[in-house]
């Protein structure tokens, strides 16, 4: 970066820091940025800023809101006796998009990962057994990520609810819709059989 | 975006308008923005404003600079009479990378492309007949892209120049080194052979 000025070659720093974007495309992010207008400019950087004020965690579900309790958790047309557990705000996004759910959510921000030194602790556990005691909760849905991370800490909570007598599922493993047979893993054909429903 | 709160579909709307950046992209750098520390998010949104704010295009040569003149044309050690013309501030750097030119830069902002309705009245040409009036400049290089506009834009401003008794060249086309002799296009294998060298 030296045979960029000072403000150049920080801007492109910064733009480097973010996943994905490597030193050539924060190159081109940075100097696309300064052919842009000024009141264009502005708005990036005050969406950012904007953005990190006045997005929270909701304090019932752990999910990213500028409201808190967020527009879910406060929804009457939902059933709140349903909980999906997801680990992340995205998940939540992508379980909506589907259009199918129509229950609460709980974010676990994050998957226990003994391997990172990520405990039961560490994540939002707590506050969902809170949940759990505190309202009528009939079905706790795991559907934290299809990899060791996610499965054992949808192992862990199902331990964990089980006693109380909640119904907890999983969401099924199986072959995804679209792709082929002969490239699905082993692992993924093998839950496909084990999860084999009757038509 | 319906699923994402205001301020955090303005981010993602706003990140998306980045060359490159589709909306599955911005989410991504979205949700990491939000995960990071208040103080990195201030970091890169002022990176953003600071770079708009004190970047400029040198009033010699029109690169990208802080400080005006920039620090290539006020550097005592370079060739002042050597001037190499390039389309953009990311061709300089380009060039700046192989350390090998000493000479000054002029950037042209564009190319001639009648088909986009851009002329030679619409680009940095102006400013070049002038520096080449004001100064004593043995050699113009032209390096613009090697595309049919930055061709014509060479082949207009060759024109343009020669009159004044200026020796005029054009960057080398041929095969890329390391490229594979069967796969290069046929013009620019037959530029290659055309501008063989004897060793």
């Amino acid at each position: 970066m030296k045979h960029y000025a000072r403000p150049l070659s920080n801007l492109i720093g910064e733009l480097s820091k973010l996943p994905g974007i490597g030193g050539k495309t924060a190159q081109r992010l940075a100097f696309h940025i300064l052919s842009q207008d000024e009141k264009d400019v502005l708005a990036l950087a005050e969406a950012i800023l904007d953005a990190k004020k006045n997005m929270k965690y909701c304090s019932i579900c752990g999910n990213l809101t500028d409201v808190d309790p967020c527009s879910i958790c406060t929804d009457p047309a939902r059933d709140q006796s349903i909980i999906c557990v997801v680990e992340s705000p995205r998940d939540v996004s992508a379980m909506e998009r589907i259009r199918e759910f129509q229950g609460l959510y709980h974010v676990l921000h994050g998957a226990i990962s003994p391997m990172d030194g990520i405990g039961p602790e560490d994540i939002n556990l707590k506050q969902l057994i809170i949940r759990l005691q505190k309202n009528d909760v009939k079905e706790v849905i795991l559907a934290t990520n299809p990899n060791i991370e996610g499965e054992a800490t949808a192992m862990y909570t199902a331990r964990l609810i089980k006693p109380a007598g909640i119904k907890v599922t999983r969401i099924a493993h199986g072959v995804p819709v679209g792709g082929d047979l002969e490239y699905a893993d082993e692992i993924t054909l093998s839950k496909a059989m084990e999860g084999r429903r009757e038509l």
